[in-house]
């Protein structure tokens, strides 16, 4: 039987000792350093026969012997793309690990994205030190700063090495792994020895390989909030209806899961499952039976939902070159609005786009937790030598997953799954709204 | 030296025992009716010579001798206009007092504003009672609905004779408030005799001769939410701006606290003091000057300010006969984008309307307590046969005020004060963008 | 190689259809049912080679045959020991899910724990429906009320028989699901059809096989607060030492979790890993060293830490059994105020216990959704015909665990594993206080 | 008609212009400087006939001549006593009104009290500045540090003389007014011209000639928040009972305010009403009838209450010289389970203690602004060379109270008044449980 495991790139062989006083040794109330070789299968559920070959992941964590000497390693760290609660929680990890575990001095904060690394951008770095963050995790936001788009990984780099950067961590999304990617290649095609780590930053929660990301849960918690404000506003008046627009560009998991979680929804629009308004089967339909049962509707849709219907429009693009959504939540606003005057029995809709809000919003304690250890994690991977990968989480085990993995595709509901189940079973909704 | 007492309206003489067994001895651990007569200064600050003569409100609260007999009694409850935190403490309040204090056995809840009063609307009253409201005060919002506009009051004093209704409780701002001084009118002309008492709501704390309206501090304290996110927004990015839009049609009242409560704001915009944008003393100079300084600014503006700078627009009214303000957020965003871009020095902006939010929120424990009192005044005032007033709220002490002094004049802002000195202190703008 | 599953009673064959409208096609945007042998791998970390062995547990969710005819099925909910956030979120899930999704139209609800089952005890049952339960999870505790200790199993299967009861729910930790087992046997030996399904509720996380419990991250939530405030008052005062007892008996997760969520915690001490006092390598002289480099200190204890320090009084039993664990929160405040006095640097330290406000917290959302899909999968479990298991979650999935296995040890910490790692490194102290 | 006004010392005559740029004009959209010989009536309530005397308070706020010249004014600020929400948030209001309204330089803050003034103590002082305390206000507690005790006024004053020291801000409650009197007293006997200016803290809102204390409204939505537990525990047991002690040494208004907020409790005990716990009027009497309609009793305690029924006890004295008070809590705790013990229908009883989590609560966004005006107006009182005053509020008006009168009696809630009323009100309990 095989396993197949994903690609760990490796900066070359571990040679040095780590000062981390962990253990080797079971049962000695000491912590024990990870072996190299662990892994955890991707893969663990199936069906009557065992499967014979598994998809794993490395197994996270500090090693005995390290690839870096502490005392020269030069660290770099940046934050890019939109806020996610978490951001300065995993950044202060970082730095704490660094220089409370490995004794690392030289620590670099970038300002506001990749831009702060490209000098002509004219940014200062910050030194970065455990008594500087010390209070950087009572606030949600970034304190390093972040922008959007990419940069040239040439020039990057460039200012990488004139600083003596040996290991660069990227808090950042989609786009930011892609521009850690082109890092990384780079750093390979010129021999420069540099660990490239990414820690994966979605608030949408829809990076692939990856069980959950940080902050989501936060931003959940703080959607239910939103979605409690359109039910009490929707209960306060005649045919009122409430209407949420959520983040979720790709995927619907904040627009699911902070409607499990208020449970008063009835219906729950995302980009997984397309829907159309008009017919008997449509959205329109559905929440006009609602508002004859209930004389109230709850209607929570992700901001990447219904593009089909919305296609008539011409694609806008944003700095990072990411396709800038028209806005569905408006659309519905107004079409819901349109709708019911037409029938003339005009609905009360109050919208509710509580988007900044809930992005700039502090880390749950959970997410806290989190937080930190996926910063742990980070340099225990870069003090090992490993490049070109992000911190994932699967199977309740972090894990070395390699950038091109990671960014290969997007994770989205499966609505054949019990996520999508539950929420159904939650809204009453039918399967489909066509 | 002269009072001039404020004039309450009652409906006859009391010579009902109250029910209450309060006392009229001090020192006895009882707590007391409150003496006919007793009264509160209006105006208590005075420099130099105390005036001769003073404006007073009557004081409320229990009476020793009441005017119904609560066995024959029968209440109606309406809640009316938008949602602001508190009412169905108010409501609860409402209720509790009138059967565990009073014995009053027939409580009629109105549904969806006055409208549910008019027959015509079709909507059935519910049947209130301790029982029935006890868990109201968990949720934010009305749990009888409301509604927006007026009804005729001939009509409506009409279905209140066909219940037998002898009190009628109305929560609800300005435009309900006017509608209860039709219907005590009404009541009058016919000497029909029913206590009509309003409980002032006003999420913007602008009506005259209350010092403090119920929901007013919840509402500040999730506006001031709202706020840091903005500051987040702002600090997160380059050139950050964060753009917060508050409730306030007539007074800057909760984006002045919200703001003194946040304590990083770098303008206040309110009705109460007109700005302009464009030329040296405006505000985009000022922004511009911030974003120099801090390379972040944070802008908080009343719904209401700068009506002027949208004066070109054609005047909309809403279904109560508001008039509709265009939206002074929406307008300054884009012409605070607009102007840095023409500067080469583009901004990123966030815009943030936490309005539906802020309304729907559950009332704070002070609004609890404050709501709670304000209701047992109401009961009291009516059981005495008081109306044509609302309950308000002066030096601390609760009162009653003649409907047709509280819908006189709004109360707002006054910028030679000292609350707006507090703003200018920590904002440090100019006193005027001019 | 070979699949070792954990063993899951059934209670006959399943001929009757699943009135849920489930699919079992992929990609036609609808849910699927669970096919039956689906299974998930227990252990999936390894090393080097992969074992050609798994224990696997079954995979939770609908089935498209179920055992039971809806229409026949009358279902019993009971909830037993301390509270927990989220009880109320599981019941109102289950009564949701029997009677939208199966249309089960007989519910009854326990109250007081098992107590309420026995007659003798006096307990009237309640009628449980989707109304009745509505507000349910808007507050923490249970409304169906819970008491401690067992009852005689044929006794509650008695009076489960004259119910006429097919499947009984509880919900409980250690006791109950022990007290569950019994009742599953018990009706095994007179071969009652009836399923016995437990949904595992302990604060503590402690339920072997079971990755998370339902409350412990909401729990986890509220004492990070207490030590917040632990942290404030001990910086409050010079040589100051907040003490902080959080719960866990046997497992010290909720103060090992809360105090990586606060992060400024000087010493954790936890069940799992002994400690002493006295001594160069003892908590005192941690605590003197931390005075002395920071004039404060905090320190977060879990109730069944140093139970050997407390050896010396004899044992005490409450009423479910357990064995009652002295104080070791009060013994250490007062160790370490004796202590610091003989030095004659004294200390000023504030002793926080915060457990019944932690208890009785409402469920967070994130555990809000966890407990609804908990008991959803525990309805779908028993119309299956499944008994004698519990309903865990293991690799994200939620699963099927004998009452057996469930009930076998608890889990504990494992100081050689990272979460103890993280601790360790988030307070500096050493590996043991020895 | 004469104004009997409350004495204010001066230090001397104000020749000083102002740098506030405030007009004294009214009208220009500019904020007014507040007028020498501004005057607030104390008693504003009376009946029937207006009294011909008044007491006032001299309303605070900056005016256009100042004492001091601010080039050379050097500033002291202080905390001491217990942890109250909003220590910060005054002291961050004191430096940047001190520093950015009238370009104060010199700022020193002291540590751990009145100790941190005195040199022996050892304690090193902080120089203060806007930028320095900038994040002071996001948690709670007190940056400064302080400690209870006085310390010797004549030493305390050689050391702010050695310092230059010319204004000094107290911030602290009965005990530390007495200090700062003390000083006040000194520094006339050596005719040392320094502004002693106090702003009252004390947690149980007991000061008299204030309204409302900082961090009042804070503690009472904490401690609201420790009586829903309480709430929830007791709903969840059989005769369950909650029980929870809550600060007030001489006054229950932490207990009587978080009742109302919580609207669920059923006897409120506080030390300006007796109680006694047997007989037929007696408290436990009153519990049984409780749990025998609700099978549930909800019991809040001031810390101060019954301290007669606690008298056998000799007493004990604190640093401070307060008395300490014997444990009424802990006390009521053990009686009523004994008591029930006896009837064999034993209780459930949860106690809680908060003391701690309240106390150490950040300030609520109402005490937020609050405590900036206190702040502000503490500097404007020294600026004009005002000394032995604590700022007050009364009639919504900020005010000069004398050191003298502040500390000459207690605040205590009146049993004949309106607030007490409303507590027997939602408790229903009898007037006194005699």
């Amino acid at each position: 039987m095989t396993a197949i495991n994903s690609n760990v790139p490796r900066l070359g062989d571990c040679t040095v000792k780590s000062p981390l006083s962990l253990s080797i040794e079971n049962n000695d109330l000491i912590p024990n350093y990870v072996e190299e070789g662990t892994k955890v299968i991707v893969d663990s559920v199936f069906r009557d026969e065992i499967p014979t070959e598994f998809k794993t992941f490395e197994v996270a964590g500090p090693r005995e012997k390290i690839y870096f000497d502490p005392s020269k390693t030069r660290a770099g760290i940046v934050t890019c793309g939109g806020l996610c609660p978490g951001i300065n929680n995993v950044v202060k990890s970082i730095v704490n690990e660094l220089s409370h575990g490995y004794k690392v001095r030289s620590i670099q904060g970038f300002r506001y994205g990749y831009a702060g690394i490209v000098p002509s951008c004219g940014y200062e770095t910050i030194q970065l030190s455990s008594e500087a963050v010390r209070d950087w995790d009572i606030k949600g936001g970034t304190m390093l700063g972040s922008s959007r788009g990419p940069q040239d990984p040439a020039e990057m780099l460039d200012a990488l090495e004139r600083l003596n950067i040996n290991m660069l961590f990227t808090v950042g999304g989609d786009g930011t792994l892609r521009g850690a990617q082109a890092i990384y290649e780079e750093s390979i095609k010129r021999n420069y020895k540099i660990a490239i780590i990414g820690v994966p930053k979605t608030i949408d929660n829809d990076i692939d390989f990856i069980s959950r990301t940080f902050g989501f849960e936060t931003a959940v918690a703080k959607a239910e909030e939103a979605i409690q404000s359109a039910l009490i506003e929707a209960e306060g008046a005649p045919r009122g209806v409430g209407l949420v627009k959520l983040m979720g560009r790709h995927s619907g998991y904040i627009a699911a899961h902070a409607s499990l979680a208020n449970g008063n929804v009835d219906a729950v629009l995302i980009p997984e499952s397309p829907f159309k308004l008009e017919g008997t089967g449509g959205l329109l339909s559905w929440i006009d039976r609602k508002l004859k049962e209930q004389n109230r509707a709850v209607v929570v849709v992700a901001e990447g939902a219904g593009q089909d219907i919305l296609a008539g429009e011409k694609p806008e693009f944003d700095a990072s070159g990411n396709q800038k959504l028209l806005d569905i939540g408006t659309y519905l606003g107004s079409s819901i609005i349109g709708h019911f005057k037409k029938t003339k029995d005009p609905v009360n809709l109050k919208y509710i786009d509580p988007s900044y809000i809930i992005r700039a919003t502090k880390a749950s304690p959970t997410d806290a937790i989190f937080c930190r250890r996926l910063g742990e994690n980070a340099v225990h991977a870069a003090m090992t030598g490993r490049t070109g990968i992000v911190i994932g989480l699967w199977n309740d085990t972090f894990t070395h997953v390699a950038l091109a993995d990671a960014v290969s595709r997007r994770k989205v509901i499966d609505p054949d799954q019990d996520l999508w189940r539950s929420v159904l079973q939650m809204t009453g909704q039918p399967p489909t709204f066509y």
